[in-house]
């Protein structure tokens, strides 16, 4: 039985792993690295969940530093490359795997390119740009021997990039089927468990960018100020998520602080999957700069209000409404994505480029059918005239 | 005045940032970071010759750790990102510069890219393949802010890699500056600093290739044995320089150490620009698989036969003659180096794609001109339909 | 000029270093390194106004990990004890100097031991219990060349671990020379700089015990409601300050968070010295189990409640009452401290045996006449028969 | 069924746990994290040794950093720590084992301190001074739980450090145990195993000390003269042994290759177990400052001469010479140890304090029958009036 190895540092990305990680323990031997903010009370201590759901943990790394200067991210990442390759050569799995653009994704890629040991990247190709980790995508992408991708388009980039054709497949966003399989709440459900009564509302979800770090608290400040005129107008709640742990998150968290008093807003550190799905289903609206607004909100068909730089670059669906930090704007922009029935129409039809929800089983498919004894798997070649 | 930080962990780096460095401390701040082989008295303790170049010495970073498993270099990765953002956030520069493939260059690019300090790489865009250190030289590129290439081919990989063209420049190997500032000595002269007599003579630069690690001492006694004989029926000389400090060195060195009683070899841990120099230009050919065979050797219009697969993959001038670890192959290219007039005279009249020995000069320009207070050196964005 | 190189890592101990700093800049090159939580958002970023001190800052050294889990301070320790390294061989100093029984005294008394360099040590010789850090303390004092204890008693328990006797001073507790410069506010100025209004009122300062760990929501729980019993009773408000960093912290935080309604109490994460001075002057009483009780309270002629095992081991002056944690027992604790004259004249009329507050110039004056040429202060030698 | 993890980093302390975790293995669930010099080709990659013996490795801990600057040791000593927790959390013995006082005795008395583990130390008490090591032992004697002494002399000091008497045990040197265990070879099967031929011969074991870093090529070269000086006259050869890895060992290698020509000498990197204990127990004298002349040459009857200031304050059963570096005293001590019929008379008359060779038996019997729910062994307290 093929061993592999999947490295998980963030509740978002966790998402995205999880019903690859569930299809996969079917055939494979399946180990679990836990870090980073999973294992921060001040992130909900999402480990304990992680560890619920079954999954054998190979090694908890702790490597999130307390501090909001630039700092934090390069120098807990130094941690994790030193501890995670303890774990590595212990283990020695098949195949290491990991998501998308942070600390544990190119620290997965560096550990498997200098142990020689086959590494799995999901979510390469896509050009968003403009945050710390967007540049991090595409040096996993060029470390990885095998891309899975959530979009043709991203898997073209990588083609671009002169990855050999072989390591680059087209799966689709695997979370989507995350929200397939969770149940539906009813309304009144939802709000049992949330605590509060709900009526109309948005979700906001927004994370600091790091290239404007230092704006991370008037951004925030001018978003919380125009929902919370939008929402004593139009008589809407909005219902938030508190940011990563990025440089810049205790800046918005001491905005969102300032509004504690306010009734229209109300937060969590985190909410578990079958509340937070129900959430998004029943929404209105999702504002922020996550990238859920680019990535899963095509499949809910939910208008998206981005606000800010971050996430730009990235292929729009249609439902994402790009907005820069100013009331008039985002308050007009929110009236179009709640009451425009026509720009509401149009998502509701859109054509979602984030494939069908069968990511995991393709994943699965792929490794299990991938020969471990080829060494044409392990060095990786440039081929820039394709 | 700008403030410039380079980082260097080994000789053969240093020796192309070298003459950057010297013109650029005419008209920067230039400070050094010294780290990894340099610190080692197994490796010559080279620190001590760039502290005596009179650079100043921001820090030293130790993380060469003593093993000769493949998990020597992610942990001392780990440890020297770690590291180096300390002194980085110290010394807060404009721009960290560095060169090549291996940890400091990686670990560089991840720095600059989590605090927004710019960075500046020599090197990138050479599609050599086979070791773990090629696709670190993609990685950094992805994250580097600038890149000066060493050829124009390699300067139009990275245009297809998606880099923004304003941030390409082909500016040639600096290290050929370095050929030819230096004195020609006397045959007299060169043996007397090397302490042995020489009349024709080879010389052998042989490290180990991270996906042959496990072979490295039998494809260095082929190596050997082969030079033995071809010596031993033409009355050569070989000159060898103790290999790099990766994983397989340590077997590549046991059987050096097998040759030891044998008159026809002589090793050095490490030798002076100038002596080294000089040996360079009066030898009849190069052999083992050394970059400076591809990157230099053109320069010194050198025969060169690149023995196994390190170094494939990468621009060859003409003068290169790959062969595999097959002592009858072996003998028969060092026959064709080193007696083959016409062959002799075709790489004597090479042209050089490497440059012209300007490159210190045009990073130093580039640099002095750049506008740092530009954001959008900061931001990368990819484009892919160039 | 001998250079000395401080080492402060949180607030309360840099409390005790600063009055010395404040002396030894007048006749030493002085350098800070400042680390752990001066470093946190989550704890004030106190080191913004040691910087403003105007202190130089030799490196910032991030090693606070974000969990709750012992792994934190552990793991925290290897990154400080590596980082500091690098600053220490960087910065020669003759001494390294620090404080009690943390993360940054433990990690300076290993360098400075391995590299060879003088250590002063602050606080040893204390044989309080029951935390981790308190057998820290002791392993401080194996490794440490010079010991300015802060009670007469210390000294002697350091003298029988062993000690040389010439490596033994009693300077007193440094700290108090600092309550003594600090300038007397009105009550009126207290209220404004603290932004509300008091009348009679306890300062509450509660850290975790690390051997109690799991109880420390429990814990601070009864103390909470035992307190607010108390000031409902008797119209008394409590000021309190957030715990220290370490695990367990987040379960205080916790109990605090459920009683931000109640109007008896008022929390500040950090307050600036001349205030919270100022407030313990004018107290009635000090609970809690902070070290300050012991150390600094006889000085303010304060009654303490000290709730729980920590501190327990330590020299009383007298004016602490050691309680378990139970409501019936800290309330009348309270009833004792705050409204019995007979307890309180005697509290007024004690003998403090930390000093007379020239703690700062007795240490000065001591690394000033060391001879740093005389190796026998370099090499530790056991005297167990003294 | 109790777990224990031991903790191993070099040869000579390993030889001291090997015998106790035989034993253990029989009523204990044992591992083994092994770490340092065993991971190093330069010291002959012992792990594989260990690993043979087949303990389960937890996990393989690299910190050896590849320099020969004091920076080397507190360097790896903070990777040691922070990697040794990861190892600890996952695994939760209920003892950490560990001997001496080198890198992996301080880390896993720390680690067990914070993780709050119950620590046993063996080797603790003994008040040797002059080397970086030798405060670190007393360290470890401040944060162990338990301590196994090797003499009765060095628990009575632990005593006199203020230690609980219950946790004291004296139990001897578990090393003897190996050296009665191991099978007796014939002089040709020995000279076999060495793959030379002996007569007269004595043992050189020399380590650098760190205090006397500077001088370790200058003391290696007077003890190899007088070595070679007295060899000739007397037709005797010295068998030595590489140094450990402490800073100063690349100068005693240096030391010890300009004698390489030498007949007299013969070096090894490391030894088997059954040839060295038969190699000691045919030598006439053992030289250098090896540990292992005060610890078990009295168990072999064995003439030491200890060369400079190592081991200098530790107790000496009889039959340790001290001089200095010095020709002529060397020489005369040499001629003392193998030709004065008195003084090896006496010698193989000494008493040995070191124990008699249970001291695995004892180790295994106070384990197994302390109660680990007993809350008083994990808070250490201090008794100064004993």
């Amino acid at each position: 039985m093929k061993k592999i190895l999947a490295v998980t540092g963030i509740r978002s990305e966790f998402d995205i792993l999880l019903p690859v990680l569930k299809t996969l323990k079917r055939n494979f031997d399946v180990k679990l690295v836990v870090c980073g903010t999973h294992l921060s009370n001040w992130h909900g201590n999402t480990y304990e969940s992680i560890e619920q759901e079954g999954f054998e943990i190979a090694d908890r790394i702790d490597y999130l530093l307390m501090t909001n200067r630039k700092t934090q991210r390069s120098k807990g990442l130094g941690t994790l490359i030193s501890s995670l390759t303890q774990t590595v050569e212990r283990e020695m799995p098949n195949f290491i795997l990991y998501v998308g653009d942070r600390e544990e994704a190119i620290a997965s890629s560096i550990v498997g390119n200098y142990l020689d040991i086959l590494t799995a990247h999901i979510g390469g190709g896509d050009p968003v740009y403009g945050n710390a980790d967007d540049p991090i995508r595409f040096a996993c992408s060029e470390l990885s021997h095998i891309h899975f991708s959530t979009a043709q388009e991203y898997a073209n980039n990588l083609i671009n990039l002169g990855e050999e054709p072989k390591r680059v497949v087209f799966t689709g966003n695997p979370a989507l089927k995350n929200i397939k399989d969770t149940p539906e709440l009813s309304m009144k459900d939802l709000e049992n468990s949330l605590g509060i009564s709900l009526k109309k509302y948005l979700v906001l979800l927004k994370h600091p960018l790091s290239s404007e770090k230092e704006s991370a608290y008037d951004q925030m400040k001018i978003t919380m100020e125009s929902l919370a005129r939008f929402c004593e107008e139009n008589s809407y709640n909005v219902v938030g998520i508190y940011p990563n742990s990025d440089p810049g998150s205790y800046d918005i968290l001491k905005a969102i602080d300032e509004y504690k008093e306010n009734r229209s807003f109300k937060f969590f550190k985190t909410l578990p999957r079958l509340t937070f799905v129900n959430l998004m289903r029943n929404a209105d609206a999702l504002i922020g700069n996550s990238s859920m607004g680019i990535l899963e909100a095509p499949f809910y068909k939910l208008p998206v209000i981005n606000v800010g730089a971050r996430q730009k670059g990235r292929l729009n669906a249609g439902n994402v409404d790009f907005v820069d930090y100013d009331h008039k704007n985002i308050i007009e922009a929110l009236h179009k994505a709640v009451f425009d029935e026509t720009y509401k129409e149009n998502i509701r039809n859109l054509k979602n480029p984030y494939g069908d929800g069968s990511a995991d089983l393709q994943i699965s498919e792929f490794l299990g059918s991938l020969d471990i004894n080829d060494s044409s798997w392990y060095i990786k070649k440039k081929i820039f005239d394709q």
